[in-house]
């Protein structure tokens, strides 16, 4: 079920609070109480979590336990998801090295760069391979996401690249808008527009 | 002047699109060339342009070393922030190796943490230091911006400290969703969620 992005947005919100209480052993939550916790409107959390294969009880809510299992599986966290990083610099150099994506079905199982230093070398036990070896890789492994963390110039280029190769989903980290045909996934984390943001509203402090 | 989210977040997209047409030493850009390069109406970029101190000129355009130039002043780019990075562990560190964030004004002058074995340390150049020693810090150095890069389960508390020693935005990595006074800026860079948002519509692509 395709959901519209702002639902999708705040669903990871109430699975990081829901673990939290899961954690420490709580078992019935409310969405007043996931309201007052988060700051949505409680009946946009009743809507939100509608699309989920859960229901509330009357005066006691949603089982904790429950409300997690059916947020991972609904957000795809239970699964595995292969994918690649193109860009091993310090960005994608910690994506590779995060193991907290793994919590989020996220499994990272190689990487690409152009530079011969790190060609051959494993990156937190990753390998890393020349990005000109990609399309015969990936004849062979057909991963369906590509991470890009390459500078902003060859951004359009290696996106290129990867869908030509048959990837289906690009997660997006320079601040280049990359254009895809309809059909090729695009998430963009656009770091430097949060920092834009981050300035912006900072003026309206001393204003 | 505070802009509308959506205007600030494609103003960046323009830059690192004119920064390369100014690396290519192109001269002038029409809105028109940006629209079918980034896949923005032209008359969204004109508005958008309309906010900058730049004025286009009829069948010219704008001149790409001024845009440039205006767009990194008008981001706050051109300017030194000063930022913490708090919980310096891969994503943490990241950040605080990745020079290119200075590109973009953030100058980040110091990393904390609980671990012992990183404390006193230095990373990226950057010294870390002990987070029960941050309030202290903070009345010496007053740095505006906290970058919370701590587990999920840490956010909220980590959040509170560091407003309670005055700073006065922070730029939020974890998935948990920050209570702050109305007078804190928040900014939330949420990679789990965009995973959430590739998953979902990767899901479409098989229906």
């Amino acid at each position: 079920m395709i959901l519209p992005e702002p639902t999708i947005r705040r669903l990871p919100w109430y699975l990081s609070y829901v673990r939290m209480l899961d954690h420490l052993h709580v078992e019935y939550v409310s969405s007043t109480q996931i309201s007052k916790e988060l700051n949505v409107q409680s009946s946009q959390i009743a809507k939100d979590l509608s699309f989920l294969n859960i229901r509330g009880k009357t005066r006691i809510g949603y089982e904790v336990r429950s409300l997690v299992t059916e947020l991972e599986d609904f957000l795809g966290f239970n699964q595995h998801h292969d994918a690649v990083v193109i860009g091993t610099g310090s960005l994608g150099t910690a994506l590779m090295q995060d193991h907290g994506l793994e919590h989020y079905g996220l499994n990272i199982v190689a990487g690409f760069d152009v530079r011969d230093d790190v060609i051959g070398q494993h990156l937190g036990g990753i390998p890393v391979y020349a990005i000109s070896d990609l399309a015969d890789w990936q004849r062979e492994h057909n991963v369906p996401i590509a991470i890009l963390t390459v500078p902003v110039e060859r951004a359009q280029a290696t996106a290129d690249l990867a869908i030509a190769s048959g990837m289906t989903a690009l997660w997006n980290f320079t601040p280049y808008r990359i254009k895809a045909p309809d059909n090729v996934v695009i998430a963009n984390t656009s770091i430097y527009a949060h920092l834009a943001i981050i300035y912006n509203r900072m003026q309206g402090q001393s204003d």
